[in-house]
């Protein structure tokens, strides 16, 4: 299974299309493969159901024992339990591994993994589903926390509308820390998602502040879709046409508004806290 | 007020020191003052009863009517006003202004800052306080996004126990988007922080998963301090001990843990919600 031969180059042509896979959607699109690192993201992503396609590691940094590594990330991950999982292994230096190594903090491994295509038929929804729903969000590394987020509060799915970053960023899935791949994620048009959500009953709650009830005073224990749009220009006219509701988040203080991810998660650890009681 | 003279060497001693002001914590200590950059930053700083030392500016990008710029941070700042507010005025050449300039987008303008110390004694707290704690958050981004929560939630203050960042690091100030000016911020040890928060009989509830209570089922509408450690390694002892609850986030996904900012915003909502009552 590993390979004895060590790459150090990377002028090697497995490790130019791994750049070209880190760097370029359009690259990530045209082969349906992309990019994760970290032991336990490529662990998140294998209990996930995705297939790894192949794992570049590090022997050295792979086995570190520096406390602060195992207590950041590897403590409940084998590595050698990971590579068995992928179709080929390469072993790469500590060299090359600097330079296909996208994270400072880094566990020594890199995989390409292969994509799996969901669309908006293909979610499996609970009787009274919690579904996050964002509007052209365009930061990765906002679009990752929500991802984290929406994993936490064990939301049934994040749907991503008319979206402006690829779903395989490096950024997004580094953001959040494997949750791409536990969470359910489809991306679609605003006016799909529309008719998906009327369709089967659920309630959508739109975050803007025209015409907007507190959201602690909006009931969420019922099929409920959460809804935001960008923090520049918030939602297009068609989701408040579509809402059964507009919800706002009180502002108490000087600023005026709050991190869209930080948003999204005191909307549905709301939604938690409503279905506990 | 204007001066003629337009700076375009990075050679000159006032951008010399600029740009050590923004690198160093020690020449930040030394000087008693911090680098402000941003437009509406530096107008919430004046809001707040800081002194500006200087204002380095740069006319082409301060006065942009780029409407990108403009809906970001601009419209309700007038830069005539802010200019007028500081000891002296540094015109730079936009060639200079790149490279005194920390963030991306930019607005043409960058303050040096008087620093105000705070003590536990300064302190105002209103009739049932809220306040967050933070022991040893090392990452500057994560306070200064909970810094911006602790504004928009109308929290009375901010305590950082035994702080691994200076308050005055750029990368916090700009996380925070001028909250740091806004929300009354203090630095001391978890012991000096135990002793005021008990002999003014505000509970002190602590995020940690042992012995806990659901958040939400934990009152937060009499006197409260949250408190915080960091994602790594939690809390000390000596917080544990001077609890008067635990409280946690249920985890209901596959990850163990949320952005220690993203807890901060769900826990200090959660204090809001209860209060509105």
């Amino acid at each position: 299974m590993v390979n004895s031969e060590i790459l150090s180059s990377a002028q090697n042509p497995r490790i130019k299309r791994l750049l070209q896979l880190q760097q370029k959607s359009s690259v990530r699109r045209k082969e349906g493969v992309f990019v994760v690192e970290g032991q336990r993201e490529i662990m998140h992503c294998i209990d996930s159901g995705f297939e790894i396609e192949s794992i570049f590691y590090c022997s050295p940094i792979m086995n570190a024992t520096d406390t602060d590594v195992l207590h950041r990330s590897n403590s409940d991950v084998d590595p050698q339990r990971l590579l068995q999982r992928a179709h080929q292994v390469i072993e790469v230096s500590p060299e090359l591994y600097g330079k296909i190594a996208y994270r400072e903090g880094t566990e020594g491994m890199v995989a390409t993994v292969f994509e799996k295509s969901t669309s908006l038929q293909d979610l499996q929804l609970s009787p009274s589903p919690l579904v996050m729903v964002l509007e052209r969000v365009e930061k990765p590394g906002n679009l990752g926390a929500i991802l984290r987020s929406a994993d936490a509060c064990g939301a049934d799915a994040v749907i991503i509308c008319d979206p402006l970053t690829d779903l395989h960023n490096p950024n997004l899935i580094r953001s959040s820390i494997g949750a791409i791949f536990s969470v359910p994620c489809v991306a679609c048009t605003s006016a799909e998602c529309i008719t998906y959500l009327k369709e089967r009953g659920i309630q959508i709650l739109t975050a803007q502040l025209q015409d907007s009830h507190l959201y602690y005073d909006t009931p969420m224990d019922i099929p409920t879709a959460i809804v935001m749009g960008t923090e520049a220009t918030g939602l297009t006219p068609q989701w408040r046409e579509a809402a059964d509701a507009h919800i706002r988040i009180p502002m108490l203080g000087r600023l005026d508004s709050l991190n869209v991810s930080v948003s999204a998660a005191i909307l549905l650890y709301e939604a938690v806290r409503q279905r506990s009681k």
